[in-house]
């Protein structure tokens, strides 16, 4: 029996078909912003391009791209001039949005995306997507336990889970470990969704802060985003022990297009991305940044066009995040090309010429040996991305690991990270329980960290 | 010109035809209840009542109140036998739940309110009754600044603002008065809605340590709820004064109904109670619990029944909270009984054999001296309602109150509190700057504390 499907015309569509409706799409988009935003027009004359010529999805390599340091400049532009932060590249009536998110001006001050209903409305089918293939129906207990903020993972996910018709208990993640433990307790959730590292802490904390085995809950699912260990047996396997055998499934979202945008299945085995008919995705040599062609194994930096986005459309929006595509079937028999998250553009590290990701450190470590915990840190000594080797890393390991046996592992995780990686290591370690976790604002775990800071 | 009204068939019917309307919504509610859940049947048998027998609403003053106490074990009792939390006496399948709310917890162990999509769709009504009457247009700029959260007034108040279509940034409290303010400067709300004691905290650190002076904001309407204060010009009158001339507005729920349920006018005159067709409310003699007739004048304890609700509907439920009611017709020419908080029954104090609200305490000293800042503590010796006189009374005074002033001021407010409250005080005065505010769970500020505590 196929797995059911929220939206099978869109899911079930062949390649050529999809692409065939990404280039009507497409026209449609880039035609209404070069007709309806000066700021697009120009753009596009820049850089020599015109809708009307775009004959086939080749032709769209030629369009500049759009990131975040343009957008947070359109947005203090369009402030200035135009009494609105949507940037001047949108194209709808700003008193059309619906809804606001914003970054969370971690590294400057806050990008803001607007929602207006249609865009909130292919939001919810996006949504609706990811629950029907987790199994979840309506009525449903489901609990959001990620941060209810403007942030993408916020509100946005309690709007569209609301509409696909859960019962939501939105419970938060900064209510704390006690207060979400006797929530799930009083409410039984069928699911929960909340961070990686959310997961974990819950994990290592509930039962001795609150007398509660998260094994009990009788979760059937735990839905992790936000950093990549819902993909990684060493991450997601003891959290599944831990929930009791509930399955961890690990969300992806696709800025500037209508997240949630793909969820892996029961076989582990990559993010199904089930929106190619409106989150247009393309993979970019991430040095060239010329487009590659879409073939199974290909790995690059993600680019992505929101096809119907109503306020500010981004086009050809540079992710930064390194994917792998997989294009082989699924032995789940659900749709949709699979992804794995590689690593993050700005998180590359140069060690001896060569490209580093810092969570592939991780994954070495964490293959290498059953003695560590699963958390790193790798320690720079300066700002940028050039580290030299050998590099430090502070690794968490089991407790009461005796030095011998350190000794030993410190042996064996150099070899491994020289053979896979190409560079020595050195390291430290750290007792279970003494590492300090790291976070960002948005909650994600940073696997660097400089010296002396 | 009349202001215009979002509901006017239901907003202006007269007080018998309400009234009418009541009684036939109440005769279906209470014959539902009485029929589908078992519980309600053997509550209303053992109080000798019958939904058929009910002819008119002044029977309705022979069923059995619902309160707090009752609620929580009615879930514990739901948990263990029913396999979800929205108590035993609830009528719908839980399956249709389609929002769940909790309190904060502070009391005991949450209790839970759900909302089916028609629950919902009646307070996005009443919501969209309150924005009207602020003036607020779909595609204005709000801004939740009060606590996302289960609560009440988080996660529900964001989905009714968003259902009325206004651009919603769901900036939350907890954000900080950082990026709450970095974001109004962006965003350019016409409105933001938060705790009386949040505003006043907006206010006093904005500009220090954002210096972003929030008279520039541009803010129009600064909605409040959670505290008395936007019924008190002592109050709400400096806070319209640092921000810019915008109008505070002060907003009522109703637990167990489809909260908003009120909005104070630029009257200032009382909350105007627009939703008498679906949040039934009678006032009763905090004594006897007598139902009393509604008058111009009448004060007692509300007791609030949700007409329509689906989930959970709580029969004669005690909110606690001590109302006075007047029914003269407002300048403004909105229609609607107002309200005015008087206190919680919960909060009464008793000295010398006589009731006292802390915020009478309060209004009093606000009403007597400008010298003062509107902050007061009572510091009771011993846990319970009775407080030995002469009070403890700690007091805000301004800065740079010189000791001469301070002695000065001690006899106004104790000849003040004598004359108008019947009891003595003696005050210990706090320079400005130095006053803690104590706050609950849910933001509300605590204008009681325990000596030694």
């Amino acid at each position: 029996m196929r797995p059911r499907l929220w939206n099978p015309e869109m899911e079930l569509m062949s390649h050529s078909e999809t692409r065939a409706l990404q280039l009507v799409k497409l026209k449609s988009l880039l035609n209404r912003v070069y007709e309806q935003s000066p700021y697009y027009r120009d753009k596009f004359d820049r850089a020599g391009v015109n809708p009307q010529n775009l004959k086939s999805l080749e032709h769209y390599q030629d369009y500049p791209f759009f990131d975040k340091d343009e957008e947070r400049a359109s947005q203090e532009a369009s402030r200035e001039t135009a009494r609105h932060t949507f940037g001047l590249h949108i194209t709808c009536n700003p008193r059309s949005v619906n809804r606001v998110s914003s970054s969370s001006g971690t590294t400057g001050s806050p990008t803001y995306s607007g929602f207006t209903l249609k865009d909130r409305e292919i939001t919810n089918d996006n949504q609706a997507r990811a629950l029907v293939r987790l199994g979840i129906e309506p009525g449903d207990v489901v609990m959001h336990a990620s941060v209810l903020s403007m942030w993408i993972a916020g509100i946005p996910g309690v709007d569209s889970m609301m509409a696909y018709g859960v019962c939501l208990v939105p419970v938060g993640a900064l209510s704390g470990v006690e207060r979400v433990a006797q929530i799930a307790r009083d409410t039984r959730p069928k699911s929960i969704k909340c961070t990686v590292s959310f997961a974990q802490y819950l994990v290592k904390h509930m039962e001795e802060r609150t007398g509660i085995d998260p094994a009990t809950l009788g979760l059937e699912k735990v839905v992790v985003f936000g950093e990549p260990g819902g993909s990684i047996p060493q991450i997601y396997e003891p959290l599944e022990k831990s929930f009791g055998g509930a399955m961890v499934h690990d969300i992806m979202g696709a800025t500037g297009c209508h997240s949630p945008t793909g969820i892996s299945c029961e076989e582990h085995n990559g993010i199904h991305f089930y929106a190619e008919d409106n989150a247009m995705f393309e993979i970019c040599d991430p040095e060239s940044l010329q487009s590659l062609p879409i073939e199974d194994g290909v790995e690059g930096e993600i680019v992505f066009t929101g096809l119907e986005r109503e306020c500010g459309p981004l086009i050809r929006w540079r992710d930064k995040d390194i994917i792998q595509v997989t294009t082989e079937p699924c032995r789940c028999g659900r749709p949709g090309p699979r992804m794995l998250f590689k690593g993050r553009v700005d998180d590359m590290l140069l060690v001896k010429g060569v490209n580093v990701f810092p969570n592939a450190v991780r994954d070495v470590i964490n293959k290498t040996s059953d003695l560590t915990t699963g958390n790193i840190r790798i320690v720079k000594s300066s700002p940028g991305p050039v580290v030299p080797a050998p590099v430090l890393v502070k690794v968490e390991v089991k407790a009461g690991l005796p030095d011998q046996k350190k000794q030993t592992l410190a042996g064996d995780l150099d070899n491994a990270i020289h053979h896979q990686l190409r560079f020595r290591a050195t390291f430290k370690f750290i007792d279970e329980g003494e590492f300090e976790l790291l976070k960002g604002a948005t909650g994600k775990t940073r696997l660097v960290e400089e010296a002396n800071q």
